[in-house]
Parts: structure tokens; C-alpha cells; sequence
């Protein structure tokens, strides 16, 4: 598992290469002998449960619980929802043979749950007592997609994906709302990614949502990536699969439902949003290790700096109670732990040599800005923290002026043309879903979001007045 | 998702009924549309997250790393390695159209990852200094059983699978044993059940492996269970896989891998090992809900009754920081309630009526035993907090004295056919595995685990001298 390290690919030279090297670099993922299957190493696996941690502490936090729904779903149920088989069956991969035996009915490995949570549910919710149900699971998918990337567009791929039911149309929107806010926090909060966030239009709805609503991010080469969606489906899973409840007043009423989920890709956000020339930058609170103490321990005082920087790390560790990690590696120099950290994007190195063992303090270095400090040893543990909400701080803000440097207010497509298609383009849109059509043709970009508000001015396709407030953006 | 609390079959009428009487009254999972398939509901995901807690933790104490392997296998990775094919073909599920395409090769969905993880390891692997390497993913594999049984045998399954690869025969053999320990450690302290650990005859060896480790756990029946295994592969798969690295002398070497898991079905092996004819027991450190309050409130008094429980269970929980409930619920009797928490496992439970509140006093009930006590209202959450304890012991000591007392030394069959092959039955055995298939048409029983020590007398089977200390028992 040793990496040479090498130089990497400038993003500005070609940046899909910047970013399969970083992944490369900093060991993130592999290839996987089936194409489009990635195995997830040890590292960005670490960052997908702090991720998860988070998410799963806010589900809980709302009610939600945790189950688990079976990998394999009989075509013919599958089938039940027309427009959910409509879209999603050019990417099913099926199951035909169960040990020896051919089978009856091919079997399609979940894309996606609703089908069978929604069976499930019929089954389960008698009475309005039951209600809501508030259900999320941790699992794999798989969607057998053409053009495959790691992380952002992987053939399998981790995610959550919640499915309720709900009383009331009022009960099943404000949880689709609730979630899509969760989401909005997790990414501003702990990836330090600010989103966008808005309505799917009809085009880019989840087949059988009656809305679709997302987080889109913008990515360092000024794409946009669908980052959560959370899907109001009114009552088209409940129809289908007879999802229905005894309520209060005797009549049997149909449920209302909702879907909403995250998954695996956020890392693939992480990077492409914060990732620069020298390799990853991980938010510290997604860092599987938030401090590296790197001794530069040469000459007669060798032992004395190894001590001093096994303590140092002791002291963040645990009395600072934060990851740390002490890199007492004897076959590689100082300047080359400087670069691998870097690379692997770890928020804070602590530098210590004999130097600093006689003055009485340590070199802090801050990945984001390359910043360093010397600050008396005394005040280690409480530097590196502050250090660490500074670098959280200073990721997000970074991330937060590329994003509004790269918005903006059009009223043609040529305006789109000039900034060459990279970032978020906002404009009025009419009602037709061929000026979307038209204007990806002409550039690329699709409707990410549509935003609140009242539209003002002419659809930037056609002319025609607006009565949408669109964002496009050329998307992953 | 109501359930009707009616009578559950008693253990000693119908066993493999009481069983699935009590995953469904319970509330622990259901039968998902494809045969042998299950949805595991909150309340068993829950339980299987407290395991989890605990396993990961030991994992990582020592010095392993989770990531993520992909679903499928191309048929021809699969198989490489002969053994480990003969034995899991008949048991493989297999992708033959991903999309519109027909696939050129099947795939396999995993039903282990050795193969996957071997051809991984190949390529990551190229000196001494990578070695160990110690990486365990928690995952879902499909097994195509022809007989299934929720949580003991499904088709599919939640389970952690390890997979290390060694500089040393010696490493990995000690390898094998941690986590062999690790199994038992967590049978004993966390789900309070004695087991039985040993190595597998080659009859009952892991497909691949030189030896299998194994622990066993005595169920309610008299039957065995297999609870979790732990195998020295030696060099078989690093051969097939070409897993080979550059020692310090400069030679080019061989690695030596283990692999251990255990699954979901130690769901299975709590509810048949502490289950009783009331429904679940749960053990306090895999209980969902430790405590359950439960407010006797009729009459004029009714609101006092209801705010003292939740006063008594926010004490409880926040301040004690245990898992509780306050089952507030008014269209239901004390009494319903009761049966409903005592079904459910919740090994405590705290009753407070008028008289209670009255006196100052509450009453605790211990669901392993269903002893009463009543204790005064201000040593509440230390009352608990004993009891949890003690019912975390009195099952432990409940069950290994089950075992204990079902553990018989014979020297020949008649004496397992006497005691209705119910228990864990230990002779001496000869080398011949012919004697273990005679022993096993005669009564059903299978060597479970080969025992360490000096074996004694003669074969029970054949009457040959004894080579070998062998535990029968029937098993699932």
C-alpha cells in the first residue's frame, strides 16, 4: 500500500485527471475488476462514517429509525409504479439464476427502494395510530450507468435513503422539507460546502416524485453536483401499493409518502470542492485525522524529538480529545510527510524539531492556506482546536466566495456561452420544458434548481415572459 | 404496524413455532416478496447496531480499519480458488444483465469476499513494510439456501467479514485467535451467552481454509448454533491471488491471510438462547429500551401518575444515561402493557401508580426472573442501574447453567440418542471423517468443534482409539 508520491496533474490543466490522481494520492478508492465497481479504502471510508454519524445523529434526532429492506425485488413489483420502472429500468442490474436453479421471475437489485418499502408498508400500517412511519436505512445500490466516475457516479454505491408515510399531504411536504434541511446543514455544517438548494423541474424529477427537491454544489471546474434530493410523492407509491389507513373518523384514506437520500458521492463533492494542487483539504470535522505531529528528528537529539512529538500527540489526543496521528516513520523525510499529509489533506500538522524542543514551542501549519505559526508548547492543545475551527471556517468560506464568484444573473444564453459554462447560471424561465431542451443543446447545462420567488423578466430560450426562476449549470 | 398481543406457542410444544411467534410479536422483522428474504425491522436494526458498537470498537482496539468491497465478482475470479468455489457455488446468486445489456461473464453477488478482497490485496501489497494489513467492511451477502430461517438463515445477510493478510504463519495464526476471542468476548459480555469455541473438522472447514475456528452456542432447543468463525487460511488464497511481497532479506514471499465473521443471526442466537414463553429477554447491553416506564393512571389522579413517570424517565435517562421509555400511551391498559414490554425483552421495568407516588416508592421489575421489588422514589436511578446489571448476569448465568447442564461426556451413540440428541455431547473420536457421517445418520448430530487437549478412551463411533476430542451436537 506504499504510494510513490508524485506530482499530480494541475486542475487547471485537465481537471477529471486532478482528480482521479488526488483520489489516487491520497488513497482513497481502487478499481474494481467489474467496471464502474469501486472499492472504498480505508480512509475515504473513515470519512463516509463521520459523515454518517452526523446524518444518522440528526435522523434519529427527528424521529426517524433505522431498518433494513432486502437487496432484491421481484420484477413484476418493481414494475407496479409505470413512470418509477420508466426510469429507472435502463439501469437495473437482474439476478437470473439462484445457485443452480434458473429463476421464475428476474429479480432487480435495488436502484432504489421505494418499491419495496412501499409493499412493505401496505402491509404494515392499518390504522392512523400507525402513522407517520419514519424509516431510514444505511445500504448499497446499484445503478448500472454508462459513463461511470468514482465516487460521483459509481455503478454501486453507499448511501441512506429514508421512506415515510405520512397522514396528511401538510405532514408528508414539511418532511420532505425537514430532510432537505438536514441535508443543507450536513453540507454547510460539516463538509463545509455551501448549496443551493431549490425545486427539480419536470424534466429532472425523480421518476414517480411528484417534486424532487435537491442540493446542488458547485465543484472547483465550475459543474455543479446534485449533492441530496428529497422527493415529495404525494400519493403515487400510496396508490400503487395500496398504502392505506383506517383514520380517525372511519374513513380509509391513502397515505402520503416522501423519499429522500445521500449517499457515498458526497466524498466525491468533498474533493472536487476543496481539493487544490497539493492534493485533498478535509474539513476537520470529516478528517479521519484531524492532526498530524510530524517530528523532524535528526542529529544526537533524535530520541528527545521523538518523545516531545509522541507527547504532543498524547496531549491532543486525548486530553484535546481530537484525531490525531503521530508520524514517527524513520524511512521518510520530514518534507516528504509534509507533502504525503497534504496530500491526504489532514487539517493541521504540528511540526516539532530540536529547535523548537529549546525554545519551548511547535510550528502549527494550517492545510487551508499553507499558513504557519509558532506558538509556546503550553498552549498546543488549545491553538490546534482553535486552529481547527479556523480551518473548518476558512474551507467553507473559501467555498462559499468560489460559488458567488461563479453565480450569475443572465437574460440570454450567449451570456451563459461567455463565462464558457462554468458556474451557476440564474435567469427567468418560461413554462416549457423544450426551452430546457434547447438550452442544453446550445451549452450543456441543465436546470439544476428552481428557486422561490417571483420570476421577473423573459425566459432566457425563447423570450416569452417568465414565470420560473431557474438555475442552470453544465452538471456532473 | 399495531400488532394484536394474543398467546404465543409455548417453547416446549412447538420450538421452531415459539420462534417465529416471538420475531412477530416482537416486531423484529417480516418476510420480505423473494423467498428467504427478510426486512429487519427498527427494533432487531437496533439491536444489531448495539453488537456492531461493541465489535467495531474491538476491531479498531485492534488495529483494524473498515472499507467497503464491491457486490459483484466476475465468475472467473470466483473462481480461482477450487475449494473455495466447490464450496460456495451451489449457493451463489448470479447478475447475468446489467441494464438492456446482457453481461459477457456472470457475476456473482458475494457470498464471502476473499476472492475480491485477495485480488485487492494483490495489488496493494508489495513489500514487507505493508504488511499487516487489517481491513473488515460490515456489509450484506446473499447466500442461496435451499432451507431458510429468519436471522439463522436467510438468504441474505447483515454480517462484518475480516480479512487480513500476514508477513508470517505465525502472525496470522495469532490473527485468528484474536478475533476468534473477540467472538467470544462478545457472546459472554454483551449478549450474555456462554459459548463453546474449537477448531472444525476438514468435514465442516470453511471452503479454502486450512483450519476454521469456531464458536458455538447452545439454544433453547438442546440445538447447536454456529455464532461465528475465525479461519487460517494459510497461503491458499495469497497463492491463487499471487498476494506476494519483497522481504527485508530481499526475497520475494508469500502472504498468509485469515478472514473471520459473524452475522445478523446472532439475532437468531438471542432470541433462542434467552427467549422464553413471555417472548424476548433481552440482554441490558443490546436492549434497544433498557428501562420501560410504565404509568398505572386511572382516576382523579391520572396527570400526577403520567408527569411522576415521565419525571422518572427523564431521571433515568438523562441523568443515568440509560435507554428508556415512557409508555404513555392511553388506549392501552397497564396490563396490555406489560405483556407487550415483556414480549419486547425490556429488561426492566418501573411501575408507578397513585399508591406509589403516595408513598414515595416506585416498583421495579426484572424481566429475566419477573421479581418485584419496591424501591424508594430517590434511589431510582441507582436501583436501575443494579438491576440492569444483575439481569445482565442472571442470564448469563441462566444460560451457561443450560449449558452446562446440557454438556454431557458419552462414549457412545446410544447415550446421545438418549438424551434425544439435545445438548453438547463430547467424546473421543478417530481420524476417520467416515465416523463423523455414520455418527450423523444415526442421529443428526455434527461435530460442532474439536476441543484442545489429550483425547481420552476410544472412538464412539467406530471403537478405534480416540485421536481426537470432538462436541457433537444437532445443530442449525
Amino acid at each position: 500500500m506504499q504510494r510513490l508520491l508524485k506530482e499530480i496533474t494541475p486542475r487547471t490543466e485537465d481537471y477529471s485527471q486532478w482528480y482521479l490522481d488526488v483520489i489516487n494520492k491520497a488513497d482513497l478508492m481502487d478499481y474494481a475488476p467489474v467496471r464502474g465497481f469501486m472499492v472504498i479504502k480505508p480512509y475515504a471510508y473513515r470519512v463516509w462514517e463521520l459523515i454518517q454519524a452526523y446524518m444518522d445523529a440528526r435522523f434519529q434526532e427527528t424521529g426517524h429509525q433505522n431498518a433494513y429492506f432486502p437487496l432484491l425485488i421481484p420484477e413484476s413489483l418493481f414494475k407496479r409504479e409505470a413512470q418509477h420502472v420508466e426510469g429507472f429500468s435502463p439501469e437495473v442490474a437482474w439476478v437470473t439464476q439462484g445457485g443452480s436453479e434458473e429463476l421464475s421471475e428476474r429479480l432487480a437489485i435495488r436502484p432504489t427502494s421505494e418499491t419495496i418499502t412501499g409493499i412493505m408498508y401496505a402491509k404494515w400500517i392499518q390504522s392512523y395510530r400507525d402513522l407517520p412511519v419514519l424509516i431510514n436505512q444505511w445500504c448499497n445500490v446499484l445503478r448500472w450507468e454508462k459513463a461511470t466516475r468514482p465516487f460521483v457516479r459509481p455503478r454501486e454505491f453507499l448511501w441512506q435513503e429514508g421512506h415515510t408515510v405520512h397522514r396528511t399531504e401538510a405532514d408528508a411536504r414539511e418532511e420532505t422539507q425537514r430532510m432537505l434541511n438536514i441535508y443543507v446543514d450536513t453540507l454547510r455544517d460539516v463538509l463545509a460546502i455551501p448549496a443551493l438548494s431549490g425545486e427539480k423541474s419536470e424534466r429532472e424529477r425523480f421518476a414517480g416524485a411528484v417534486e424532487t427537491w435537491a442540493l446542488e454544489a458547485l465543484m472547483g471546474d465550475g459543474r455543479a453536483l446534485q449533492a441530496a434530493t428529497s422527493h415529495f410523492l404525494g400519493q403515487n407509491f400510496a396508490r400503487v401499493f395500496e398504502i392505506d389507513f383506517l383514520d380517525e373518523d372511519g374513513e380509509r384514506r391513502l397515505g402520503w409518502t416522501t423519499s429522500w437520500g445521500a449517499s457515498i458521492r458526497l466524498i466525491g463533492a468533498l474533493i472536487m470542492v476543496h481539493g487544490d494542487d497539493r492534493g485533498l483539504r478535509l474539513p476537520p470535522r470529516v478528517a479521519p485525522i484531524q492532526v498530524v505531529v510530524v517530528p523532524i528528528a535528526a542529529g544526537p537529539q533524535r530520541e528527545q524529538v521523538l518523545d516531545a512529538a509522541r507527547q504532543a500527540g498524547a496531549e491532543i489526543g486525548e486530553i484535546g480529545g481530537l484525531r490525531v496521528h503521530v508520524d514517527d516513520r524513520q524511512e521518510y523525510t520530514p518534507g516528504w510527510k509534509f507533502n504525503d499529509w497534504e496530500m491526504r489533506g489532514v487539517p493541521v500538522r504540528v511540526e516539532i524539531g530540536p529547535r523548537d524542543l529549546a525554545q519551548g514551542q511547535v510550528v502549527l501549519v494550517r492545510r487551508d492556506t499553507g499558513e504557519k505559526a509558532v506558538v509556546p508548547r503550553n498552549q498546543l492543545a488549545l491553538r490546534v482546536r482553535e486552529l481547527l475551527d479556523d480551518v473548518q471556517e476558512g474551507l467553507y468560506q473559501q467555498a462559499l466566495s468560489w460559488r458567488d464568484s461563479h453565480t450569475y444573473t443572465v437574460s440570454s444564453v450567449d451570456e451563459i456561452l461567455a463565462h464558457d459554462v462554468r458556474g451557476f447560471f440564474k435567469s427567468g424561465l418560461c413554462a416549457e420544458s423544450a426551452c430546457e431542451d434547447r438550452l442544453q443543446t446550445a451549452t450543456g447545462a441543465t436546470l439544476r434548481v428552481l428557486e422561490a420567488g417571483e420570476p421577473e423578466g423573459a425566459c432566457l430560450v425563447c423570450g416569452a415572459p417568465a414565470v420560473r426562476r431557474a438555475v442552470f449549470a453544465r452538471a456532473y
